[in-house]
């Protein structure tokens, strides 16, 4: 592979054969040499798994004119450890590894469950820039014309200065409205979550069975978060890390614990 | 169900059948009233995942004596949603949400990878205080009887004192060893990854597949953190949290990038 242009893998959750992914390839080949290796089938609200008691394939495909892709069987975490360290093991490491677009919000808590973001974070795990794009809207067949110009803004900014150790960031954008979007906010994750509903229902031999459903219930007053910045018509960009200790609680567990810690 | 006993949920990633469970439901009829939700197969590596795009089932069974429980078809994730929103729904939610024992560690970045820390964290989400106990032995028969003592008392103290807001606690233990336990460390999350190698087979029809393997490399020289403990004995406590923002780098994003976000 040629040493000139920068290397960029790109992977999502919804699948090899999405418009999300089309429009990212599509982008990204304007900036570098692309490479894809993404699930071959949807892998919505898979968070951070991983396959570990089950086997992998893996195919090279020719989905994408000009563009080397294969397709994997695993998680979108699976794709990122296959193409480091399988399919490009004993090449160059990517300069980028972009994931998306994904169809649908992964602002706010939505972070934890997303594909998108879990391959943005496993990428960040190995030290490469990273970052997951989502459209705020979930329709298969969604407008992505109006983020074309904001991820080219974006994928080049992390091109040229990087990003900070342990980050990968969470890149959301509003739907395709009547008005255009107002700019690009660097925001906290929104304190929001998910209230279930289970849908049962009962199949043909009678037995019981769910589907789950919900609303998403926002708590937040705040503007310097990403459900805001999306209801505003802003683009908005949180750094995620995968340290999850909270720093903050350490002092607080040994103060109030002492006598429980020997 | 009773008032006067503090309620407390179980589930795990192993499944409902484990050793670990058993255990650990066991211990906890010892400080309360137990309900159990709990995988009915193996969910080990789930991540942060949820099912959105398939059914659930989800079974009451005897397989604890005297004490309530349910075996779901989803992820551990999937099995703190319906224990709260199906299960428990019109009753009182649970004082307490425990998840495992773990067959094998969760320590350092296997936490994102974990479907017990997993459940531990959608509790803490729902505003539950919530514990994730594992136990660096991957054995399906380990030896469990030297955590019963600090699982106990973890597990009263988090009663009696509840937890920060928005965080849930990683608990690893040490495997059995010839000498006892040193005593109960809080902790930060070690720095250290896994290193994949994809072993490569052919199946019958002579189509490849692959098992994902690895090496945990560990670049953590402190002394604080959840690897250390483990290493010298000590029983580890990281508090998570659920926020995933990296707060230090939203002033570097908006100091570097200040021309990208108009």
């Amino acid at each position: 592979m040629s040493q000139s242009k920068p290397l960029i893998l790109v992977t999502n959750d919804d699948g090899i054969t999405s418009k999300g992914i089309a429009t990212l390839v599509g982008l990204m080949a304007q900036l570098g040499e692309v490479i894809v290796v993404a699930p071959d089938s949807p892998q919505s609200g898979m968070g951070h798994a991983i396959t570990v008691g089950d086997t992998l394939r893996l195919e090279e495909t020719t989905i994408f004119k000009d563009i080397r892709a294969w397709e994997c069987s695993g998680t979108p975490a699976d794709c990122v450890k296959m193409a480091r360290h399988f399919v490009l093991k004993d090449l160059r490491q990517p300069d980028l590894v972009v994931s998306g677009i994904n169809h649908g919000s992964n602002t706010s808590i939505s972070v934890l469950y997303s594909g998108t973001m879990s391959a943005a974070i496993e990428a960040a795990i190995e030290g490469a820039p990273a970052i997951g794009f989502s459209l705020c809207d979930f329709s298969s067949n969604a407008d992505f014309s109006h983020v074309h110009e904001p991820i080219l803004k974006i994928a080049r900014k992390v091109l040229e200065t990087g990003l900070p150790d342990g980050v990968a960031l969470n890149v959301n954008f509003p739907p395709k409205r009547n008005e255009n979007i107002k700019g690009i906010k660097v925001c906290r994750q929104a304190n929001a979550k998910w209230i279930e509903d289970f849908d049962q229902r009962f199949d043909p031999n009678g037995r019981r069975y769910f589907w789950m459903a919900g609303n998403f219930v926002n708590f937040d007053k705040g503007e310097d978060n990403d459900e805001w910045a999306i209801a505003n018509n802003y683009v908005s960009i949180v750094p995620c890390q995968f340290d999850l200790t909270a720093h903050h609680a350490i002092r607080t567990l040994n103060d109030n614990w002492g006598d429980t810690l020997i």
